[in-house]
C-alpha cells in the first residue's frame, strides 16, 4: 500500500462555489493553517487565469510552509501553439512552485465540443505540456479532466491521453471524475483497466453530484490510489468537490491509513471553520464529524443512552477530530436533557428538584415561539437563574426611542435616546450609529458604563438576524442571535420578536447582563458559582 | 429484482434535526406533498412519544392519500410487561394506521447498556410485539436498530434478533445503521449473510455520520434490497438520514430503476424546498440534483463550455428533476456570463455592446459591496434598465422618518411617516407596523397605491436578512433578500446597507417598481419586452 498524500484544491477549485471570494491575504492564511494541519500539496491557483492568484504565488514565497508543498494550477498548452510561447504556461512556470498541475482533456466528446480541435493534437498538447515542464525540474501531477467521461465515451482513448502524460515523465495522473457523475460500482472495473495500462501512481479527484465524491474517493484509495484531491468543507462547483473533512477522519479512524498525526487530526474542526469563516460560509451543521450538529443528540431516547454510554449513539469519539458532544433541549426533552444541558453548562441543577419542571415548562414555551438555546448559552443560564429566582436585573429600562431618517438626498441617520435606571440613578441619555440597532446598542453602552465601567471589556463579536417564517414579508417573526466576548470567555445570546428591534434588544440585554455577572466576580469562573453565591446572599438575606 | 419502495421518514426521524420542530398543520401539508411525489410509506411519527404526534394521526384521517400509506412509529414492548398492556403500544395501535413499524435492539451491547435487560428477554420483546400487532391485521415493518454495529458485535445474535421478527410475520426486516459508521465495503457480505439466515424481504436505513448513507443505500439495492427508508433533504438526528433528494434521481435516471413517473421526479426540487421551507431550515446549496448551486457554472471556463454543450459540465439534464441551470456573474465573470445571466433573465443584451462593459463593472463594484444577484432577478434587470439609461423611475422619496418607542411598560410601537413624489403629486403620509421595516412597508404602499392600484396584487413571500460580516457586532453590513410575487410572476430583489433599514428600503423598493413596470404593461411579459418599450420610447422621444 502506498503512502497516502492529501493534496488540498480549497485555494483552487474550492472557491468555485458560489459566494466565495478569498481575498490574497485570506489565501496565505488558509495555506498556513492547511499546513500546520498536515496536508501534503497546497494547491494555491490558477496563475494564468486572474491577477489575484498570480499576486499569491508572488507573497506566497514568504511563506515558512513545515511540509505542504504548493503547487500552480494551468492547463495544457493551447492547440497548435509553441509551449514555450503559451502565456498560460509562461505564467505557471513563473509562479515559481516546485510542484506545478496541470489539466488536460480526457473525453472525446470535450475535446472536439469545448477545446474545438482534433483528437491528435490534444494528445500532443498532453505530451508537449508534461515534457516541457518536467525538463523545467519540476513536479509534474496531471489531471486528467473527466477522464471517467471519457473512459465511459471512448475507453482507448481515453487510457492513450493518460499514457501520454505517464510517458513523458508525470509524476501522478489523477483520474477525475469533473462531472460527480460517476457511481462506486463503475469504479473498479474502470481502475483496472487504467491500472494495466500505466505504471504511473495514480490520484482521484471527485466531485458530489451524486453525492458519490466521498465514497468513490474512499473506494479508489481501496484500490490502490494513493493520490487524494478533495477541499475542506467539499467546497467546489456546483455540488462541490470530496470533503476532505470527512475524507481524512475516515481514513485515519475507520480504515487504518492515517495521514496526519492524531494531534493534528484534532485540529479539523477548528480548520473546518476557520475556512468557512474566511469564505464567510455558514458551516453545514449536518457535515460528518466536523459539523455542530455531527454528535448532537436530541431525540429523548438518544439523550438517555449517550448519558449512559456515548458510543451507543456516536459511530466515534466527538474530541479525536476536535468537536464536542452536545445535547438539545426542546420540546422533545424530558428532564434528563435540562439536566445534561444544565450540566454542561456548568450549571448545580437537580434533576428531581421541583424547579427542573418550571425551567423545563419555560423553554417550551419560548422554543414554542422561535426561541432557540443551541447558540445561546448566556440567555439560557439567565433563564435558569431565572426560573430559580436568583436573579437581579442590573437595570432597569424606563424606555428608549429610536429614529431612523432619510432624506430626499439620500443620507440616512439613526439616533437612539434610552432612559435607564441603574440602582438609584437615573440616566437618560443618546447616541447615533450607523444603523438602528447599533445607535441602540451605542446608547444603552454610554448609559450603563458609568457605573459598570467592565462593560468596556465586553465586545460583541457576531450578529446574526434569521427571519423566522418569511411567508409574512416585513411582519414577519425574525430571531437575532449575539455572540459576545471579553477576555476570558464567549457567549451567545438570542432573542426573538416579530420587531427586529425589540429582538435586538432582548439580545443586547442578556449579552450585557450575562456578560457582567460573570465579570462582576472575578474570582468565580462559571455560572454555577454564581448562582451558589446568588444563592448565599438570598438565603443570608 | 424486486420493485423499490420509498419508505419517507421526513415527518419523524427527520423532525429529530436541531432546529426542526413541525407543527401538525406542517406535518399534515408535508404528508400531503410527498402523497403528491409519489412515495410508498410515509412515516407520521411517534404517537406513544409526544402529544403532537398523537394529534397528528387523528387528524391524518382527513388527508386523501392518493397511493401513499400512512405508518406509525413505535419501539417493541418493555422489558417484562405484557404486550397488549404497554403504553407505548396502545398508542401505537390507537393511531389505527393499516402500516405499523417497530424498531427493535440488534446490538448486545445496546441491550445491555441502554435496554438494560437480557438478550433472551430482547428476543422475546420482538417476538410479541411482532406477533401482535400482526394478530391485529397491521402489516408490520420491522426495523433493526444499529443491525451492522450488531452484527460486527456478535451477528450470531443480530441475526436471532431479525430471525424473530421474521419468523412471527414482520413484512419487511430493515437493517438500520443507526449511528451511521458503516463503510460501503462492508455491506455485501453482512448482507449475503442476512439473506442466508432470512428470507423477508429486506429494507435498508441508513444515517450519514460518514457521509455513507447514499452510497450504503444505493449499493444494498443493488443487492437486492427493495425498501428504502431515508428523508427529504436527509434531515435527522446528528449528520442525518439517507437522502432521498440525492437517492430517487439516481435511481431512476442512472441505475433505470424508475420509483415515481418523470412528471413527479419533475416536483423534487420544489418538494425539497417546500420541507426546506416548513423545516425553517436554509436550504443546502451544495445538495445534489435539487441545491440552488446544483446546476450553477461560476469558473469562466465551464460557464463558457456550458454555453456551447451543456452536459460538458453537467451529469444530468437540471430539468428532469426540477432544477434550473444558473450562470453566476462574479469577479471571475467575463462579459460571456454577463450576456448569458442577461439572457436566462429574457433580457436581449449584445455580447459586444458597449453597455454590455458598463453592466460588468456595476455588477463588479455592487458584488464587491456585498449584493448578490443570484436570487434577485428584479434587481438585476433593474441595474440592467439603469446601466442602460432605460429606466424611469415611477417616484422620489423626499424623505422617510421612522419611530421605535419601547416604554418601561415593555410595549414596543412602531411608526413610519413617509413624503415622495408621484409625478406631479407629493403624497405625505403615515403607517405602524409591528417592526421597524412592516411599517416603512405599510407606509410607502400606502403613499403609492392611490397612483398604481396594481400594487395591491404585489404580495411580499419571503423576507430574508444575511449578516454578512458578523464580526463588527451591530454595525455589521447586511444584505435583504425579498421575494415578492403577483398574479403572473415571481420575483427577488436584494439590498445591501450596514443599516438595515436602508438595505430593507433598497430591496423593497425594487420590488415595488419592478413588479409594477411589468404590471404596467399588461401586453408584455417579459423585462425584455419592457426593455425594447421603453427603448422605442426613448427613440420616438
Amino acid at each position: 500500500m502506498p503512502n497516502l498524500a492529501i493534496y488540498d484544491t480549497t485555494l483552487r477549485d474550492g472557491s468555485q462555489r458560489e459566494g466565495i471570494s478569498f481575498s490574497v491575504s485570506d489565501k496565505l492564511k488558509i495555506a498556513q493553517k492547511l499546513d500546520e494541519f498536515g496536508v501534503s500539496y497546497i494547491e494555491g491557483g490558477w496563475p494564468g487565469s486572474n491577477p489575484k492568484d498570480l499576486e499569491f504565488f508572488q507573497r506566497a514565497r514568504e511563506l515558512k510552509l513545515r511540509q505542504a508543498r504548493l503547487c500552480a494550477f494551468g492547463s495544457t498548452r493551447r492547440p497548435h501553439t509553441d509551449v514555450t510561447a503559451d502565456a498560460n504556461i509562461k505564467e505557471l512556470v513563473a509562479a515559481g512552485t516546485e510542484v506545478v498541475t496541470i489539466f488536460g482533456k480526457s473525453w472525446d466528446f470535450h475535446v472536439h465540443n469545448a477545446l474545438s480541435t482534433s483528437l491528435e493534437e490534444n494528445l500532443a498538447m498532453i505530451e508537449d505540456t508534461v515534457a516541457y515542464l518536467k525538463s523545467l525540474g519540476r513536479e509534474v501531477i496531471y489531471d486528467a479532466e473527466h477522464f471517467f467521461d471519457g473512459f465511459k465515451s471512448n475507453p482507448e482513448y481515453a487510457l492513450a491521453t493518460i499514457k501520454a502524460a505517464a510517458r513523458n515523465g508525470a509524476d501522478v495522473v489523477v483520474l477525475c471524475d469533473t462531472n460527480g457523475g460517476l457511481m462506486p460500482w463503475e469504479l473498479a472495473e474502470i481502475l483496472n483497466a487504467v491500472k494495466r495500462a500505466v505504471s504511473v501512481p495514480l490520484g482521484i479527484h471527485a466531485h458530489d453530484d451524486a453525492g458519490m465524491a466521498v465514497a468513490n474517493t474512499l473506494l479508489a484509495v481501496r484500490h490502490g490510489v494513493g493520490h487524494i484531491q478533495g477541499t475542506i468543507n467539499g467546497y467546489g462547483e456546483r455540488c462541490g468537490n470530496a470533503n476532505l473533512c470527512t475524507i481524512i477522519p475516515t481514513l485515519q479512524l475507520k480504515m487504518g491509513r492515517p495521514v496526519v498525526s492524531s494531534a493534528q487530526l484534532q485540529g479539523l474542526t477548528k480548520l473546518s471553520r476557520f475556512v468557512a469563516e474566511l469564505a464567510n460560509i455558514v458551516p453545514a451543521e449536518q457535515q460528518p464529524y466536523v459539523g455542530f450538529n455531527a454528535f448532537t443528540h436530541k431525540g429523548g431516547i438518544h439523550v438517555d443512552a449517550v448519558s449512559k454510554s456515548p458510543e451507543t449513539y456516536e459511530h466515534v469519539e466527538p474530541h479525536r477530530v476536535g468537536n464536542r458532544r452536545r445535547i438539545l433541549v426542546s420540546e422533545l426533552s424530558g428532564r434528563s436533557n435540562i439536566f445534561l444541558k444544565a450540566q454542561e453548562n456548568n450549571i448545580g441543577l437537580l434533576k428531581d428538584h421541583p424547579q427542573t419542571k418550571i425551567v423545563l415548562q419555560r423553554i417550551k414555551e419560548l422554543e414554542h415561539q422561535g426561541y432557540q438555546f443551541e447558540g445561546a448559552e448566556g440567555s439560557f443560564e439567565l433563564l435558569i437563574l431565572k426560573a430559580l429566582q436568583a436573579y437581579r436585573p442590573l437595570f432597569k429600562l424606563e424606555g428608549f426611542r429610536l429614529i431612523v431618517e432619510k432624506r430626499a438626498s439620500g443620507q440616512l441617520y439613526s439616533e437612539a435616546t434610552i432612559k435607564v435606571r441603574v440602582g438609584e440613578k437615573l440616566v437618560h441619555t443618546a447616541a447615533e450609529g450607523n444603523g438602528p440597532v447599533n445607535a441602540l446598542d451605542n446608547a444603552l453602552r454610554k448609559a450603563l458604563e458609568e457605573v459598570y465601567p467592565a462593560l468596556k471589556k465586553i465586545k460583541l463579536m457576531d450578529f446574526k438576524v434569521r427571519v423566522l417564517d418569511g411567508a409574512d414579508g416585513t411582519g414577519s417573526q425574525v430571531r437575532v442571535l449575539i455572540e459576545s466576548r471579553d477576555d476570558r470567555k464567549a457567549w451567545g445570546t438570542v432573542g426573538v420578536s416579530t420587531n427586529i428591534i425589540e429582538a435586538s434588544w432582548q439580545a443586547l440585554v442578556d449579552s450585557i447582563e450575562y456578560g457582567l455577572l460573570c465579570g462582576k466576580l472575578p474570582e468565580l469562573d462559571d455560572a454555577k458559582a454564581v448562582l451558589r453565591q446568588l444563592k448565599g446572599t438570598e438565603e443570608k438575606a
